[in-house]
């Protein structure tokens, strides 16, 4: 009874947004990253489009509650890597775009008013990790693992991890991800406070859409202002860790050690 | 051993407060909701006279710990929704007496300087479950649950428990409380950190009241400076916290969202 | 293959601060305390020669990481409670002593660049459970044990653990060490946060350094600016802990409360 075998609403919003995939059933707005033969990854132009959904969704007055989700296997394999080998200008350029587009992404999700619930299919990993502490909550399949190689990388991390994963999960916990690369599965995800709750695989569509499309029909003006409590000190210091890692990365993606990473990662990549 | 069963000191001061019943053993005083045959509710009278309590135990010289248990098989259903329907004035009347005996009930726990233990014998509903938060320490029997439906009664966050309950849990668990009226086990709330620890219920009181007479033998100096320290930045987040808290809940209580959500339950309870 | 056997750079810097040994293995720097015949305590003069370690540390361009264990079967027994008895000037002075001294430790922790990490190989107690809070990551021995009896001393917390504690395990959890001596196994200080993994004993250096060894690999630059980025907020807070529990120490210190207490663990350790 997921929304994948559910009668969605025929009306649904038509995206023009290229990879992804925008859908209602009832008050529930579902945002599909939708680029399952590459493993749903995120280039450059979707960062704004991204924001801009949720943009829609924020203004849209028969929505109560977004998730988030990703077709296929994965729900999300982070940042594109090809957004840093086939921008046609300069490096500078190229981090200077990321930079701009990451941190409207990053904004959009800090400021969105309603509820936004990940639904976590499959391995999240850079980017689609860092979001899901920004999200008020985060439901996923155990198949799946999490993942954000900062330092292998030679980078440093983004969408606010350098605050929410030390809130989430103790800085201890926090460093192994942040600083270490360490990988962890759903179930360890869920023990750290990144995960609200793991399902078997098998479950996992049918069990998570109901409980949320239901959640959908609670009094919206609860829901938000509730979120707006719970938030109230904590969106300055985000836009703040925005600014901050987002500098911190123009820079980290114009050293010499991001440079070298990304490379040794092609060459292993394609041999 | 318990208090239930000890020979408590014959001084006990003697509470003219209502639905309350306070009593000394040794250093440790004991406030007992005592409402057993309506489930410990919270009338607007008692948040005030709850106040009042704590006034008494912070200028008590021979107190050194104050520990807050239910009588019976509830500690506390929470706020008494007849304070919404058997009050004599305008709606706009009872919110804003609700909203003054709130404010200062929960002003009573951010500011008491001595000691706090929550002795959770059995299920915490909204307000008691809220105000768990804001105390030292929580020990529960492995029969109580815990429960803050607030958007189920169109309502919102209440004790400062928008920003205790994320700090305590992280964000991702305490959304499911906070905006999705989750109900909860003693074991869930411990694995979240709203529980100090759980007991089984045949060995609760015999177990947790030696243990808390034990710690109100500790030099009071240490321990007021103690507590005084780990809140010193706290404290004043707290105020704010509780000063929006309320505002909004006078603007919810007046909805018609709280209405609906009120009228629903006493109907189906009435049949 | 830890660094007790493998064959650690010839060219390790010789150490003029007793009680500590300092060792290279490539990018690591190893500070290991090393009085095991009194179980590792810190005497007075420590806590300023382990400042100058991790200044050492943070100026040294061919460290990456440090890292912080025990010689012998105890991390630390803590305070050496002989400060307080065998300072040859007034109580006053060797509280004002101690405080200083405290302070600075404290501080070097705070602004430590580069991550440095807790090898806890086994029972942790007072200061050197309560810097722990200040780590990028721990990992302990399943033999360890962690305690910081403040109160049973008529102290109170130091090394911002007023502060780190509750943000690690959440002040419910918190205050059972913090306010009430509790004694905790590794197992259980995982789970609160204050440990990042258990190992078992025997597996525990043969484990532990590979990890660790191959972390110093990574881009320093990530590393240290990852770290920043996490610490941001928190550093003025950490120092502003910091002042304030060293302040009140300082009053504890020469309290009836502390001196009692003291006397009391000497008297019966002499029996």
């Amino acid at each position: 009874v997921g929304p994948e075998n559910s009668a969605e609403s025929s009306a649904a919003p038509k995206s023009a947004a290229v990879g992804f995939e925008v859908s209602m059933d009832g008050k529930l707005r579902i945002i599909r990253i939708n680029k399952p033969e590459k493993k749903n990854p995120f280039t450059l132009k979707m960062y704004l489009d991204f924001a801009q959904l949720l943009k829609d969704a924020a203004e849209d007055q028969n929505t109560t509650l977004v998730a988030v989700t990703g077709t296929g296997d994965y729900f999300s394999s982070g940042n594109d890597l090809t957004n840093f080998t086939s921008f046609s200008g300069s490096v500078s350029e190229a981090a200077e775009e990321g930079k701009r587009n990451l941190k409207i992404f990053v904004n959009s999700l800090i400021d969105f008013p309603k509820p936004v619930i990940g639904v976590v299919n499959g391995p999240a990993l850079g980017i689609a990790c860092t979001i899901l502490g920004l999200m008020d909550a985060v439901y996923a399949t155990d198949r799946g693992w999490f993942q954000t190689p900062f330092s292998a990388l030679g980078q440093s991390p983004e969408a606010c991890s350098s605050y929410t994963f030390p809130k989430l999960m103790g800085s201890l916990k926090a460093n192994e991800m942040l600083l270490f690369n360490k990988k962890i599965t759903a179930v360890e995800a869920c023990k750290l406070g990144l995960v609200t709750e793991v399902f078997q695989d098998a479950n996992f569509q049918s069990e998570v859409w109901p409980k949320i499309k239901e959640w959908s029909e609670l009094p919206i003006n609860s829901l938000v202002y509730s979120k707006q409590l719970s938030r109230q000190f904590d969106t300055e210091i985000l836009h703040k860790v925005n600014d901050a890692e987002c500098e911190r990365l123009l820079e980290r993606w114009q050293s010499e050690d991001c440079m070298e990473a990304i490379m040794k990662f092609f060459s292993k990549n394609s041999k």
